[in-house]
């Protein structure tokens, strides 16, 4: 193992559409950006990362912050998490979570399979005290900056307390990943009335508004984007379905904007210039500038990505688990959630 | 009552938070437009209706195609629906639902109280057999042209047959309004395969795969704007969430642009040229540019805006109304309806 850094982070070389490649090109390219300030291991096929490792003329030079870990298995796509968690037993996720239970590393992080990687994590890692449901939370663009949406499509069928939870543990990540000290929590509901809503949400308006977070009430769809609440409280059949949308916004003003552009001449100009403007827009709300996100609830950093990440995803997907650990997410998390048992 | 048009349709001049001048203006704007293809019923406190008409020159012209109905109170904004409509005998929104009852009008239109509207659309004018549940379905922007998100906020809690119905009344609606005869349907969830979703979900795909309908599976959140199905189903709870989010978008990129063009004079220049060509795209996010929704399942065309109804909204409802009446919508719906009782 890396003995130079503080913090070493556990990353799977095999998880994601196009890996090894992008995993170990993001890896390096987030061990270039920041020598000696974290380690990475690199988990899975040996040979396979090897190989990448050898098509990047400056890897000797990165190599005292790299190490690989073998893994002989790898969990794919379209395994089904459970079935894979028991027959592959070598796998790239159970193994680099194993590192992470031992103390080994501080963080995982994997654009796998994100079933097997939730399962694998709650297994391997354990939950929380006081977690009933891990949760995953997700960083969104608004207009005043940026808010938490929790839960994210983790949790499809959800009873209140397990609400209740998200929004303790979104407070205490909301905090420490954007920096304020006491975040204010709405719930996502179709009114303002404490009355509105299924049942489930009301009675979810009632726990939040008795606990000691900084409730401010329900907050409603067109609340989102304008940042009314830093964590906007959810279960995971809305969340799911609300950010999927949020992330297929860029692509369709892309199309209405070329379609407007191949109106006339004069139009295709204007398209011209103003494509760096809404390049830089779109930018936001881009989910590969901000890598993946963190399976809350879980005894350790857990951190995952689409599958589809690019090189540049990987690398903020690591750089979010350094922040987690030198930020102590998981310490706040289980102080906030003992206030509650 | 105007003799001179096959179509009448009954206007709620009291609803909406600027009645009755901006509905008397799009009811005008309206008539104004399409002289002699339907009249407009002006529903409200007679003198009220007479002093904003007399604010219009050309009133005297136009009132071959205008009446007025009188009714003596106005259930406001704030007014719960069902106790209104107990003590309120006599408002805009009864009388009006009620000449349409009687076949006096063909169809009603209102800006008031949604929950009212929706209340007493149900209770006057009944629910079509087979109806458990009247829903609102939207018309939404698609990069292929329009789809219809139904339910769009009327029912929070639903059952897997509620769904189906939803997505019956749907199909006929959206192949009227689409011009497409047979309408793709796609249940909202949280992944492709049929086993994905809560209880509810996962029973409707069953519930709708076994239909007549024109079903192509779940669709995501990601779908929705690529225009993957004609007519998406959800609940009301999801359906508001996202619809509202979805109207908050302009108002996002409107502050993203101008921060962006505020960041140097180059910036500037590239914004001023391109705001035409945003202000085209944003327009079709706008539901003021599309008129209200229609409360689908009741027995009858009852076509519900939102309380900040422009003119322009109030005249597009009206439009919408008139459409719902001439290409029969209501017995599309009777007869779809049949085949599943």
């Amino acid at each position: 193992m890396p003995q130079d850094s503080h913090t070493a982070i556990a990353v799977d070389a095999m998880g994601g559409d196009h890996a090894p490649a992008v995993v170990v090109e993001g890896a390096l390219d987030a061990v270039r950006e920041t020598t000696g300030r974290f380690s990475v291991v690199l988990v899975g096929k040996k040979e396979a990362i090897d190989r990448e490792l050898q098509k990047h003329p400056d890897t000797a030079t990165l190599s005292r912050h790299l190490d690989i870990v073998h893994a002989s298995e790898v969990i794919d796509m379209q395994d089904t998490p459970t079935a894979a968690l028991k027959t592959k037993r070598d796998s790239s996720i159970g193994v680099g979570l194993q590192l992470h239970r031992t103390g080994t590393v501080q963080a995982f992080v994997s654009a796998g399979n994100t079933g097997a990687v939730m399962s694998a994590s709650t297994l391997i890692l354990g939950r929380i005290p006081g977690v009933g449901r891990p949760t995953i939370g997700t960083l969104i663009p608004t207009a005043k900056g940026r808010a938490l949406l929790v839960d994210a499509g983790a949790n499809v069928d959800c009873r209140p307390n397990h609400l209740l939870e998200f929004a303790v543990m979104g407070s205490i990540y909301a905090s420490a990943m954007l920096g304020k000290a006491n975040p204010s929590v709405g719930l996502l509901n179709i009114g303002e009335e404490e009355s509105k809503g299924n049942e489930a949400a009301q009675e979810a308006h009632r726990l939040l508004k008795a606990s000691r977070l900084n409730f401010v009430g329900n907050v409603e769809g067109r609340d989102i984007l304008k940042g009314t609440a830093d964590v906007v409280v959810c279960d995971g059949f809305v969340g799911n379905i609300l950010l999927k949308f949020g992330e297929s916004i860029p692509a369709f003003f892309k199309a209405k904007f070329t379609a407007y552009a191949a109106g006339s001449p004069v139009r295709k100009l204007v398209g011209l210039v103003a494509r760096g403007g809404l390049r830089s827009i779109m930018k936001e709300l881009d989910y590969q500038e901000h890598g993946g996100v963190p399976l809350l609830g879980v005894n350790g950093v857990s951190i995952i990505g689409h599958g589809g990440s690019t090189p540049k995803a990987i690398k903020n997907m690591i750089f979010r688990a350094e922040e987690m650990v030198t930020r102590d997410v998981l310490l706040g998390i289980k102080n906030a959630l003992a206030q509650y048992s």
